[in-house]
Formats: C-alpha cells, structure tokens, sequence
C-alpha cells in the first residue's frame, strides 16, 4: 500500500457565519497508516455542534481537520492500512469523529469502527454514532442507569431525546421527556417515553415532581444554565445531573446548600476533545453493550429526512430552527 | 429488660446564640429496645456542625433529640436491648450520632457501634468517628480515590483536614493541604502532607498547579462558594470536587462550559440527615476498611486537646476562633 493521497469532496466552512458559509469543494485525505482505514463516506448526520462550529464557537480540537465539518459518518471500506484485522474492503461501517464527517472520505484508526448490522441501510446508520455514543456514555457508563429508577431527558425529539428515551426503556428505567413544543410533546409521549411534560418559561420541576414525586434519580441535560435550577429542583436525593450541552447559556448560579442536601451531583461531559484511546475504549464497549439492541430493532435511529448533501446549507437552517424531530442525514447519493 | 429511663447529664442549647447559651442540665434516656444499646458516655468529639447547630442555623434532623448538640461519642456499652450480639456490657465504642452526643448517655442501635481498638484511650476515640467517617465516605466510597491520584484538602489542620491527609497518604495517594494560616501550613507539612499550600485572599490554583501541573484528581471542600471557582480551577480533566462543608458561603456561580471542558464532577455530601440505615452500612464498611488502620495506628486522631465537659463554651470559642489544630473533645471524667 503506497501512501497516495485520496481524493474526494466535502463541505467546507469558508467562513465563520450563517449556513451560507457552507460550500463544496474537493477534499484528499492520506493513505491510511498502520491499523487505519480509509472509509468511502456515503452519509453523515447533522448535530448541533456542527452548526456552532460554522458559527466559529466550537473550534475542531486540535490534529483534526478544521474548516470541515461533521462528527459521524457511515459508508465502506475503501482501503486498508497495515496489520488492520477484522475487516476487509465493502464492509459497511459508521462511527464517531472529531470532524472531517461531511466529506466523501475518511482514515480512522480501525477501533474506532461499528460495523452496521445486516439488514440496516447506510443513511440511517449515519445517524446513530453521535447520539447513541453520547447517551450511552453520559447515562450508562457515567450515570449507571439502571432498571427501575427514574430518567428526566430535555429536548425530547431531539436527535439525543430520541436515542436516550429508547436506550432509557430498554433499561427498564422510566423516561420522562421534556420539550417546549406542546407538538413535540404529543409526538414523543407516541414515541414511546413514559411520560412527556411540556416546558413553560424555561419551568418543568413542578411538573416533573406530579409525576414522580421523589425527584428523578438522573438528568440529561442539553440546555445549561437556563435550565440549571429546575434540573436541581428535579432531581432526588442522590441524584445526578449530567450537563451534556449548553444551548441555553453556560454561566448559572449554584446553591450549594441545595447541592449538599440532596447529596446530588452535577457533572459536564463531552465526547469530541477526549483522547484517541478513550473513544476506541468508547466504540469497543458501544459494539458490546448497544449494538445488539440496534441490530433486533430494540432502539432506533429516529431520522426525520435524509436530504442531499448539497443542501447541507438548508439541514443546518432547520435544525437552527428547532423544526426537526430526531436527525437529518446528509448523503452524497441522495 | 424493662423499659426504664435513665437520668444522667446533657448540654443543652437554651436559645440561639453565642456559647453561653450551652448549660448542663439533667437529661434522662429511655431504655434500649430491640438491637439497640445504651453506651455511657465518656467523651465526644466537638464540630463546627455543633456551634452551627448553637446558633440555630442547623437544626437536628426529625427523630433526633433538637436541643442537645454532639454528633460523635466515645464510652463503655452500659445496657444492651433484647436480640442484641456481639456486644456486652463493658465495652469500648464509638460512633457518630445525628446529636445527643454530649450527654453521659445515648441508646443507639448496635449496628451504628464501633469498637474502640485495644490499647488506645477513650478520649481519644471520641475524636474519631465524625472526621473519618465523612473523609472515608466522601473521598474513598463516593470519589475512590487510590493509589497515583492527587487529592486537594482545604483546612488542612482541620479535624476533616487532618483526617484526610492521613487517610489519602494511607492509600498511597497524594495529600496537598491547604490552609490560610501560614502558621498551620508548617505544621500540616510536618504531619505528613505531601505539601501544602497557602491560601492568599481566597486563591490557590495557581499554586496547586505549581505542584500538581495537570491539575488534581479529587478536591475535599469544606468551604463551599468562597472556594468554588479555584476549585473547578485546580481539577485535572475528570476531576472531582466534593463539597462537604459550607463555611465560605452557598451561592456560587458556575461555568458549566468548564465543567463540560474538564468533564468534572461537582457532588454534595452530609452524613447528618441520611436514614439509619445508609449510616449503618457506613458504619459497618468503615470498620472494615479503617478500624484497622487506626488499630496499627497507621492513620490516627489528631487531638489538640481533652477538655472538660463544663468548658464546652469555651470549646466553641476556641473552634469558632480557628484556634485549633485537629480536634478538641469533651470529657465528662477530664
């Protein structure tokens, strides 16, 4: 294997700004090295953090590539590098990345792979790796969700609402969503949450307490400071609140006296800046533990649309305008 | 066994206020009933939670005497309810209580109970079991610290700051103490602190992070809002702070982007208002995972003084002054 350059296309940020920074243009990565694989993209999955990073608040972590963005992707197998076992060129695969998604082409180190179960297409699966990753390292791996207890999760149809209510129920725990679109609410109480309460004013503590009056054992929070009294309102004795997002501001004020009498815990996570060897450890225990339950069909990708990659632009003014329920995909071959 | 009180003596708070509201009056206790014991007390340890307690900013928990303050005693078993085991009437024990502690008299249930080991006074034990069951708890059960990791202790010549050095340095972790009496840095640097750093107009980061680059893997805090940002400041990525104390005040602000950044966690802990039971369980792994270290005096009390029951306002002084190193303990027989 001759370290040749690929060449290919992707989405560019030429600018920081409005989703009109977004152009294609052609794109080469490297061959890959020992133990990587070069992956023909076929689809990737919009997140938030891909609109930050094109507004220029959400920079790629360093030794990635920065003007391209994008943080999960499936396709195949174009080429292997030396000593990669347990995969051959076609097999289809998705995964986690730190950027450089929305393109045509990817090298990854080979742990870093899922393989996409039989029987599921290409574009859906773009859509599982940042969510079902997310949610299952902040609420099983962090928080230690288990049968019986008891799981506040925001933003309900969001692409993360929809992969931790599922992933919640498959647990035996009870999910309760919450979203401030009373249409979203009747969409996800549908889509399998135990109970949905509608957020009034930035208030859903009352309304959680109605229906589970001891407080929620755990929080998954995508929101930040405009919701960072409530959560702790919400909360039980012992309870955790993990922040995995800040769309509603970051600075908030603590009472520590409330911290010290519920025994609670408030812990941030984030995927994207941890360490190669961390997110392998991540995708190997992700293929143990959550794959089996995508392969029979237990949990979902919930995909509101694949669109054409080159209306990349339009995907990010929708999910800017909180008009999607679950993800939109991005596929070169649509 | 009939169901017969006991009279003996207590300190009561007459009123919220300054030491002086403390007076020795008779107290009677009820007779022990099934599991439960009645220990004559000796001596008990005093707390900060006692002079808040005397000023009527922290009131006992409900089921619990609300006028006598002692959260740690130390004494001889003087009767023992029905289906009690492994108890006679003679032996030495100590144990934390929800207060009622300085009294000559106490009826708690067995398996709240620990053995004073062979050969160390009674005094002595009385300084025990609050300091070290809320470090063993909070730094060992609740942030597993162990072997390699760093852990930050404010207070360092405090009852809980004394404790935990011994305790981290025990399990072959680090102990950086710190303190803002220049005069009780020397000190916490002689008795066993891998260092300890001087905290200047409320900020220490900086030196922490002169000792410790990456940042510390766990805080201990006492303090509370006046300490709270240097805290997240000196956590290392992943790290842990865990606020057991509110000296410094109770709000706080937070950044929850830097908690996202670092992934840290930020938990509450008090023993106090917790259910029996979670006590008891304390209880029992606590004497299987520090009794015998105080037994080969490994990890010991650190007493500044025996004191007589009838100078407990003086006592309050005293603490409230930051006047002491370690601990002081009250004794009925001094």
């Amino acid at each position: 294997m001759k370290a040749m350059t690929t060449l290919g296309r992707a989405i560019y940020i030429r600018e920081p700004g409005k989703p009109e920074v977004l152009e294609e243009r052609p794109y080469s990565v490297r061959a890959p090295g020992a133990s990587e694989v070069r992956v023909a993209i076929q689809a990737a999955g919009l997140n938030r953090a891909d609109c930050l990073q094109r507004r220029g608040l959400y920079p790629a972590p360093k030794g990635t590539v920065q003007d391209v963005p994008g943080l999960e992707y499936a396709g195949h197998i174009a080429e292997v590098g030396s000593g990669v076992t347990g995969w051959n060129v076609g097999d289809p695969v998705m995964g986690i990345a730190s950027g450089g998604a929305m393109a045509t082409e990817i090298v990854v180190h080979e742990r870093l792979l899922v393989p996409i179960p039989v029987g599921m297409d290409v574009a859906s699966a773009a859509g599982i790796p940042e969510v079902f990753f997310t949610v299952y390292d902040a609420l099983f791996r962090q928080a230690s969700v288990s049968i019986g207890q008891t799981v506040l999760i925001h933003a309900a149809g969001s692409g993360i609402g929809t992969a931790a209510g599922q992933l919640v129920h498959a647990a035996g725990a009870r999910a309760i969503g919450s979203s401030r679109s009373p249409h979203k609410v009747e969409r996800a109480r549908q889509a399998g949450f135990d109970d949905v309460v509608l957020v009034r004013d930035g208030s859903f503590a009352d309304a959680v307490r109605t229906r589970c009056e001891r407080g929620v054992d755990v929080v998954l929070d995508t929101v930040g400071a405009a919701y960072f009294q409530e959560n702790l309102r919400s909360l039980c004795q012992g309870g955790h609140l993990l922040v995995i997002g800040l769309l509603g501001g970051q600075k908030a004020e603590i009472s520590l006296a409330q911290l010290l009498q519920k025994r609670a815990r408030v812990s941030g996570s984030v995927l994207r800046s941890r360490p190669h060897e961390e997110k392998a450890m991540l995708t190997q225990a992700f293929v143990r533990d959550v794959l089996p339950l995508l392969a029979r069909r237990t949990v979902e990708p919930v995909i509101q649309e694949v669109m054409p990659m080159r209306d990349i632009a339009e995907a990010h003014r929708r999910l800017e305008a909180n008009e999607v329920y679950g993800k939109l995909v991005l596929s070169w071959s649509a």
